[in-house]
């Protein structure tokens, strides 16, 4: 199943609200995990496998990339991202991620931003990825930690008056499919163990080189503390 | 501070009880999960840091090592460990794993089961295995998960009647000490996220080859639910 609940009007509204009032984990969390891990982009070929609204396409431009495609399955997103993120070194282009083979070109840098837990098929994608890499290539992808996936969403234990008592992971060991609410009902992530992320990763034939679990600032703990 | 439970007689009579009847994790998960890692011993030089019992030491020259070192704080352990595991392959000696240093050789297979979440200074020890494996030498260790250090022990949500609700992971981000009781009070174990644990291998010179989330098979969870 290759999941587009981003062009479904709810969740695209719902979404691009919290991406503008930049209230999201993305700012807070993924993208400064991410902008630490990048290597030097200067003259690189760049592949955005769930591009989205296109902003880390025009970001990797900004810092010197030769040429960035941006795949998403999504043509809402790629509208905005043709209009607010454009560039003549930007190659948009609708696809599935899982689908997407670039043409008879490598790429030095693949990054993926929050959408492999969307992926049913985890490997296919990271062998793809490993076999469109340029030698010395890196990939930097985030996930949602299995600690999050394991039951599908934010799974606070609040008591009767909805204070949170504890954080909560059950059925971690069960990998598959979750059916979450976010924005919209049925939206299906995929649980997958921490075992099966890196060993996927290794089996596939990646070396790791940093593992990160970033923090909220505590700025930010005290504006959402949800 | 270099802690000595093992030592305690009620913790070791606990302890040991618990091996004896092969009703402890090590039987269930570990020892399955280190056998199936374990590279080919014959001629191998083995180290075992934190052998105890002394069970691995003797497995390894089955196995066909050619010498092994078993290392232990406790003189207790070792006193079994020379008792029903002696052999002149192996060479038991007790010092904490932190200070010990093999005499100008180095070793090419190096074990360590689920010892080093006593250990305070994790990437001391890292740093020491690292410089101390030979070429090509492989280090496999086991450690308690951090989603069951991160509130330092069984993280069972119970309601009133003692059912089980939930396994809580809270305060994760927050490394360090965790008083624990564990047949006796004030077992002290060090709480590090996957992040750390990850990292500090690889910027210790490692390579990750394998992650293993182990789980006990069905008939072990209807034995001990708990």
């Amino acid at each position: 199943m290759k999941q587009n609940i981003y062009d479904i009007p709810e969740f695209f509204k719902g979404y691009k609200n919290l991406r503008d009032t930049q209230s999201g984990l993305n700012e807070v969390l993924e993208i400064p995990a991410l902008k630490s891990l990048l290597p030097d982009l200067t003259g690189k070929r760049v592949l955005d496998l769930g591009c989205g609204f296109g902003w880390f396409c025009k970001y990797a431009v900004d810092q010197g990339a030769q040429h960035v495609i941006g795949v998403d399955i999504s043509e809402k997103m790629l509208c905005d991202a043709r209009k607010n993120y454009s560039d003549e070194k930007i190659e948009y282009v609708c696809s599935p991620i899982e689908d997407f083979i670039p043409e008879s070109q490598s790429v030095d840098v693949v990054v993926s931003s929050l959408v492999l837990h969307y992926i049913e098929d985890f490997k296919s994608v990271i062998e793809n990825v490993f076999r469109l890499l340029s030698q010395n290539g890196v990939f930097i992808f985030s996930i949602e930690h299995p600690m999050c996936t394991a039951m599908g969403g934010y799974s606070w234990h609040k008591d009767d008056n909805g204070n949170k008592l504890h954080w909560m992971v059950d059925n971690y060991k069960d990998e598959g499919e979750r059916n979450t609410t976010w924005f919209i009902k049925d939206r299906i992530i995929y649980h997958r163990t921490i075992e099966t992320l890196i060993n996927t990763l290794i089996d596939c034939g990646f070396t790791i080189t940093n593992l990160s679990e970033p923090e909220a600032p505590d700025e930010f703990v005290k504006l959402r503390p949800d």
